[in-house]
């Protein structure tokens, strides 16, 4: 190690997923929205006076605040933006995990958990989740530094009660519980109505799924006032302008419409009920999810060559090699319907030759 | 205190400066460019394929990288980039600054080093500029846990020779030194030279002053692929997509641009010039800026109520109230020479008239 090595951070490299960019890819991969953004977005851009660009933005980002808070019915000062819900997440840990106790987050859950613990010197504990990849609330009665998980969960996409979120809130009123709702628009209910109650809780969304904007890195939180100030107050201390001007007038354009939001969930939620169905019809088990994505598995294929063989397709979805009692399960994101019947296809054949 | 309280961090927070929105207001306070970005960045904004913001973009940022990499002469794996040069430089504290000694940087200097330093729980000492607030070399001789500072200085705009920050290296092998060179392209000699020798030294360079993209949020640093490997491995581990789609595109457009860029910096360079001239006729006292904004006094004004009387006429600059010893200065930068031809107007009457 060379001498000016020794005060580095060293962390085990992360490693992004891959992001494939084939002409006639099917791009399974990342839980992307297969519908393009609203129309409104596109007459943004195409209104964006590009000479604003040569100013700051505002370090606010008050006009994607402001409509956010709109569409949920909370003071703007609820509301917290970021570069993508990981931007947001990862200022959350920094601010709100600083025990000596292990903050708590399910053993099969979200990757960037362990590695944000991990690169901030968080103490952390897996808790296992049950036979049916469920989260046993009571699992969560007990001493500890913090609480995160998703809802629905991921990779598993399965959907906790509120009434249960509600539980696991009561018996941690000492620490700050988030729920990262990733995916929360695809049928959950989102654990809002709860804020009222808890002002130790924090929601996470993200306008990369259900807004059909992965490429322009929206994330956002609401929480009470007070978590919301002290999260503004460690992320102004470390970049006071995130968001950029393009950013904040195309993420407004998104919100605002509500008709088109509700129609391309409701394409999703349709086309992943119907392959539920058909790819239980071939044999597959596949829980109950509530996201835009299924996890699957099939008592006679192997995960990871079934993996690699729709790779070879350029059918890309996404596998998981640990932790060990999931690597036979594939993710698959639900994409149009045309592409899901390509998929289905290719899995009819590969099942009927041999598998 | 609440219970949950107890395990915040807790920060002083850092108060992000006006961003004045006023139609016809001379916005000479935070040291935007004046004029408009490349015309290419307009042409890439039209060309934009709104359909690709559903996707994620490239966690790499490659065409941006590469575009740098060609810029400056150096391998990509020399180049990263972030969202402004204030998360590549709070990613770099993060990053470089883990050492029980002091890190190391100018009393007066970019108001954020101590805001980081406090965040992130760095111990730090501030050195002292020389009487005509210059950075004296041998003050960095000692033992430290980094080093780091702007180049030239801001508030000052003073300008280090390149030979002493060369010294500085020599003296400090063991630790990384980042010099922050955000006003560089305005009359500066970049300490790039000084790579293929230190593979310790960091160079932080932005956007948001010589390229007209404040707005736009990029930032990048440059340095050995060693240190560069370090930075990407935090960074991934904290939010693996920070650059949008969109930024990615305009800023390939912006850096390809460099007849524009030359044109706009030149034109700066004149106008600062001759308004040192002409406020120095005024009876300001000013050093010798290399960077697009000036730094002054005037023996027989208050700066602070200066600062004042010029934003009751819509011309906003930028007052410091500490340290002490810059409370009578005023930064202002340069503007249009039309706004700047205002602005003198308005301080030759306000002489006049009897301060």
């Amino acid at each position: 190690m060379k001498s000016w090595e020794k005060n580095i951070r060293k962390v085990v490299p992360y490693v992004p997923g891959e992001q494939p960019d084939k002409p006639h890819m099917i791009k399974l991969n990342t839980n992307e929205n297969p519908y393009p953004p609203a129309p409104g977005v596109m007459e943004a851009l195409y209104a964006f006076d590009v000479d604003r660009l040569r100013l700051y933005p505002d370090p606010e980002a008050k006009p994607l605040v402001e409509a956010l808070a709109r569409k949920y019915g909370v003071d703007p000062e609820q509301v917290f933006v970021g570069v993508g819900s990981d931007d947001v997440l990862a200022m959350s840990f920094m601010t709100f995990f600083n025990s000596d106790r292990p903050i708590l987050f399910p053993d099969i859950t979200y990757s960037f958990y362990d590695v944000w613990a991990e690169e901030f010197r968080i103490p952390y504990e897996y808790v296992p989740l049950d036979a049916q990849f469920k989260i046993q609330k009571e699992d969560y009665y007990r001493e500890n530094g913090g609480v995160v998980f998703p809802n629905p969960n991921a990779p598993t996409g399965e959907l906790m009660p509120l009434a249960d979120i509600a539980d696991i809130l009561r018996h941690n009123q000492d620490v700050i519980v988030i729920v990262d709702e990733a995916y929360i628009d695809f049928g959950g209910e989102s654990a809002l109505a709860l804020l009222p109650e808890y002002e130790n809780l924090l929601i996470v969304q993200t306008f990369s799924k259900s807004r059909s904007m992965a490429g322009i890195r929206i994330g956002y939180a609401i929480g009470s006032k007070e978590l919301i100030r002290y999260l503004n107050d460690v992320k102004y201390s470390f970049n006071s302008y995130t968001m950029n001007q393009l950013t904040l007038s195309l993420g407004v354009a998104a919100v605002e419409d509500e008709a088109y939001f509700q129609e391309t969930v409701h394409k999703i939620v349709t086309t992943r009920e119907r392959v539920k169905e058909e790819l239980r019809g071939l044999g597959f088990v596949c829980g109950d999810s509530r996201s835009n994505f299924l996890f699957v598995t099939h008592p006679r294929l192997s995960a990871e060559k079934l993996f690699e063989d729709l790779k070879s397709e350029d059918i890309y979805v996404r596998y998981f090699r640990k932790p060990e009692r999931i690597k036979d399960y594939l993710r698959i994101t639900v994409g149009t319907d045309e592409e899901m019947d390509k998929m289905l296809d290719f899995l009819r054949a590969y099942l009927y030759a041999g598998a």
